[in-house]
């Protein structure tokens, strides 16, 4: 069995990173967290994590490093790890989007090191003050690797990257008690697009569209469940927001030339009482289905062998909707 | 002082009519529930309320008729009731939308003693076994009057439909608990376009691509708050909301159209990484405004003087975001 990571730095201290720092604490990892704001280093230190302004005494002798900067502080960060992250130890993150983080390690030098990491979980608000080890306490992770080069959605790892692959999925379903699908960077990129990325689009539209409204004081005093529900995370920073949308513009833009062309056409029936019903109805199937968050039944297959190759195996699984819940000595165990 | 109603008759006890009818009964308003279906007509008894099968029974010597039936169904059963109403009694609806249900009272001759109004409550369920009484309980209802001709949005309402209006609305803010926007119909359906209709069709556009996807499982796999907020509503009845959609199609229409507009702006500036920082940042001063349910301070001119022609200046505080309270003897009492 792949031995555990030794101690762990989380570069920034933000609700992501002081969220995990603070996890991986409270379950005896030792973790060292650093920001560049003073603030957030006398909270963390507050809070009984040690913290430091300093990258340098961060990464020296850290076994895994998470970069939990925000995206567009990531290509800098990684140039500064690279500096002094040692030969063995393995870089992370836990950004929204996946394949620009890869291409900020692989500007680096560290490509080979990187291991790529998202979980899923976050509220509306921000910063240190607002972190907590219940925030990814069981939370569901996207952990991706390098997709091959054919574009057949395969994985491409090697027998050093699937070392690395098999201690952070030892890390987060051991002592952070979460579950991990683990994708090729395109696949997830694509996906967070469908379930993160085009809703926050869509709920700060909804937004939008009732501020500049001439009936939107009457609009906001009607506002209930659906409108609430549908702009909860437009609440959240839009700054955030849109470095989030930007930086996965690739995989957007085509989500959102889709959406334009289904609107066009159920307004279009609209506009002349043309049947509406198939709009409504497409998702029958999966409006039947359990919703996020009630899920995790045996997998038909529940396991994949630790053997060459085993990432590869894993990754279509998981692109079928299965997750990683644990690991035996042999075998990565799956649910779904 | 407007004498209270009397005894109401709730036509369809469905998940709104249901509830309406077990908290008027709660709060010891006389109340008769009707229902075609015999399960929710047994439903309704074993839950301890008088309930028929019959519409000339319910109606019959009633003070208020409230249609709580589908949309669909209220010009047919409009119809029916016009056969028993009391020249005296007062008719009115739970629906989503208010012109519609206007000119299906209007058809069936009742356009003077119509008086629309809408609990801004739900839930994804359906049904007399998923009503509550809590459901409506301190509800915030829109209540609606016909526009005025010259379409200023002004109010047209006459004495005799002033007198149903302020019985309505003591009936709502006392035993109901809730807090009303007075708005014409017009405001109302063009304001449930922007935070309802098109929130659900939104909705409903994000679950739809996600269930076409080629990487649909991996990306409910992936799924979590901003997705399951955001299709919350899309898990409801879709017959439904394609009802509620078709129905005020005449405002939903002109919202989509100015989405998409909004829309393929975002997408052009993405795909040629132009600035989005607009689009983001336009909701910016809603944003931080109070949140739907978090408010109701005094409002500034706190009431309005039950004098000939109160309705029409209602409508003008409740169209700038007031909303009714309560009523005294010889007031109004607003909030915001």
């Amino acid at each position: 069995m792949t031995a555990p990571f030794g101690r762990v730095a989380v570069l920034g201290l933000g609700l992501v990173g002081g969220s995990l720092a603070r996890l991986l604490q409270a379950r005896g990892v030792p973790v060292v967290g650093q920001d560049l704001d003073g603030g957030a280093v006398a909270g963390a230190r507050a809070a009984g994590l040690t913290a430091t302004g300093d990258v340098a005494e961060a990464v020296d002798g850290a076994d895994l490093v998470v970069l939990a900067v925000p995206l567009r502080a990531m290509r800098a960060t990684a140039q500064e790890v690279a500096r002094y992250l040692g030969a063995e130890a393995t870089l992370t993150d836990v950004g929204s989007v996946k394949g620009p983080v890869r291409h900020a390690a692989e500007a680096a030098g560290l490509g080979d090191r990187y291991v790529g990491a998202h979980p899923m979980a976050g509220t509306e608000h921000s910063g240190f003050a607002a972190s907590s080890a219940q925030l990814l306490d069981r939370a569901p992770w996207a952990v991706t690797v390098r997709g091959a080069t054919s574009g057949s959605g395969g994985a491409d790892t090697n027998p050093r990257t699937e070392a690395r692959l098999e201690r952070l999925l030892r890390l987060v379903t051991g002592p952070l008690a979460g579950t991990v699908a683990v994708l090729t960077d395109d696949v997830h990129d694509e996906a967070a697009a469908l379930v993160s990325h085009v809703p926050h689009v869509l709920a700060t539209q909804l937004l939008n569209a009732v501020a500049g409204a001439p009936v939107r004081d009457a609009a906001l005093g009607l506002a209930a469940g659906s409108f609430r529900d549908g702009t909860r995370v437009a609440h959240t920073d839009p700054s955030r927001t849109e470095a989030m949308v930007t930086e996965n513009a690739a995989w957007v833009a085509p989500v959102l030339r889709k959406t334009i062309r289904d609107l066009e056409a159920l307004v279009a029936a609209l506009e002349t009482n043309a049947p509406v019903h198939g709009f409504f109805h497409a998702a029958d199937d999966v409006r039947g289905q359990a919703r996020p968050g009630e899920r995790l039944a045996r997998a038909a297959d529940p396991s994949v062998a630790l053997v060459p190759g085993w990432p590869g195996r894993l990754v279509e699984r998981c692109a079928a909707g299965s997750v990683v819940v644990g690991l035996t000595d042999t075998e990565v165990l799956l649910a779904r």
